[in-house]
């Protein structure tokens, strides 16, 4: 019992440091442990005049440092592959600077923690499992789906990340070799139709063909200006978001025969688009899986952390591993 | 010291069985604990006037049963989905009395041991991280390409089961939605493309269109009859598996981009056909990976286990679940 409390004394005196890398944004948040909350939460653009990303991201972790309390770790998470046992970002969209950037060394020499990177959709997935919609499950398939489509796989509670870190690429599995090209090159992934981007471009090319549709008064429709067509009945946002929905559902379908998991949390803005694209992937979904055993106790949900699930996952990694 | 010489005096008395059902044949082996040949092997036919199946799969462990010796668990490998949790066999292709047969409840009340179960190509990929061609890999995809496709996936040293023991079912994924259908009712997955019952169904089709070949000198051309008439220049036997090995080159990148697996073992029939399917599945690989990462220490490789990877895998899963 001692040692327990002894040990609890010392967690609650516990700080860390969580980093989520974004295009645009740079988001830092100092935690205490056992605590949900952020004491400091920091926000810069990622580019700007005065300074290069990584000054801009040192200078938001020193800002956001807790003054004199004991930084145990900070956690990283980065959009786009990275190389785990390295610690580099090998390339983070939006950040053509950042090319094997090695960004624990260099933050380990700054700072003199531990530090750990991860992906931003494996976090993603992280905390989800932690703190969001997949408490209690040990098998969890986490999709995101905005700009581009990324995966989180959790399996017996550990995440999915292979031999160099690169797993759980889900939106870069082939749905139809006679697709569309990705943005990785190759055709026919799930990106390549069901992503925002592949659902603005459809949009694009339905106006072209001369569709009549609401989206033609916009000069280049979004998938959000898509949803908000289909919430007003218009047929080409609802026919776009249900082929989209349908080419989801069906590689979800894929996911389960792969991963037998217990929980599929959907992330990401396209996922919000409400039931114009949930109503086709669940019936795709259905439809597609080969047994019924897969969906019997299959949870299907939406995640639950909202703007941030990146940051929250990035403390989880560095809290978890830390610990003990 | 001591204890440690006690320990392994211990686990050089400790004896195991290991049961692989097939369709047509019941193969049980009894090990001793560190050494690989089998002490006793017997082989009987699954189907038999006098008895059932489960008093045929009895009477063989009975048979190699080690006398007066300790057995200290029994490991099955049985085909066909599996329910992990209650141990059951849910279904085994060509034994229809097996329908949810409970196998580990019923020769656990026999034999008095532990009695554990899994999936045939689970436990081949199991036996192949263990004795074969996958020792001292961490992250392993399987895959057994004959009269189906199976996988079996270990990561981080374990196997990948999921929440009901249903994963890793890696022939069926969809490679292209307008293919043809698979076993399992659906459409389009690897199985009904590449499957050694696929390239067999595509020979019998060409000759009925007409096509000029030493195939049609079959009645009804098997896989090793493709295989074997690509080995003498016949040009339909090598296009069709060309085919067959491309839609598996192609599956096999997504694979690596949902696992990013350090070896990549073919095991079955199929896969022996020799670089007719070889060649074209190693071409698509690379053609079909996203990033030159997945691919750089990448092995790929035949499996070693021969006939027996699953009752090889069967005894890994009774040893590895008895130790410490």
């Amino acid at each position: 019992m001692v040692s327990n409390l002894f040990m609890l004394y010392l967690g609650s005196m516990s700080y860390y440091i969580a980093v989520d890398v974004g295009g645009t944004q740079i988001r830092v948040a100092s935690y205490q442990a056992e605590k949900l909350e952020p004491l400091r939460l920091i926000r810069r653009r990622t580019h700007s005049r005065e300074n290069t990303p990584e000054e801009t991201l040192k200078q938001a972790i020193k800002d956001a440092w807790p003054e004199s309390k004991p930084v145990k770790a900070i956690g990283i998470a980065s959009p786009g592959p990275i190389d785990l046992a390295a610690g580099t970002i090998i390339k983070a969209p939006n950040i053509p600077q950042w090319s094997h950037f090695p960004a624990v060394d260099f933050l380990e020499r700054e700072f003199k923690v531990p530090v750990y990177l991860d992906n931003d959709a494996n976090l993603a997935a992280l905390g989800e499992w932690r703190y969001g919609a997949g408490k209690g499950h040990h098998d969890i398939v986490y999709i995101t789906v905005s700009t581009g489509i990324g995966g989180g796989v959790i399996i017996n509670d550990r995440l999915l990340h292979g031999v160099r870190g690169l797993a759980a690429e889900l939106g870069h599995v082939t749905v139809d070799p006679n697709g569309p090209q990705c943005s990785c090159g190759q055709y026919g992934h799930l990106e390549a139709f069901s992503s925002g981007t592949a659902i603005a471009r459809r949009a694009h090319e339905r106006i072209q063909q001369g569709v009549n549709t609401e989206l033609s008064k916009v000069a280049h429709p979004t998938a959000r200006d898509v949803a908000e067509a289909a919430e007003k009945g218009d047929r080409l946002a609802m026919e776009l978001l249900e082929d989209a929905g349908k080419h989801l559902g069906r590689a979800f379908a894929d996911f389960l025969h792969i991963f037998n998991p217990s929980i599929l949390i959907l992330g990401g803005g396209v996922t919000l688009s409400g039931r114009y694209i949930l109503e086709p992937i669940r019936n795709a979904l259905s439809r597609y899986t080969m047994s019924p055993e897969y969906l019997e106790d299959l949870v299907i949900t939406l995640a639950q952390l909202g703007d941030e699930p990146g940051l929250v996952g990035a403390r989880v990694m560095a809290e978890s591993a830390t610990i003990g």
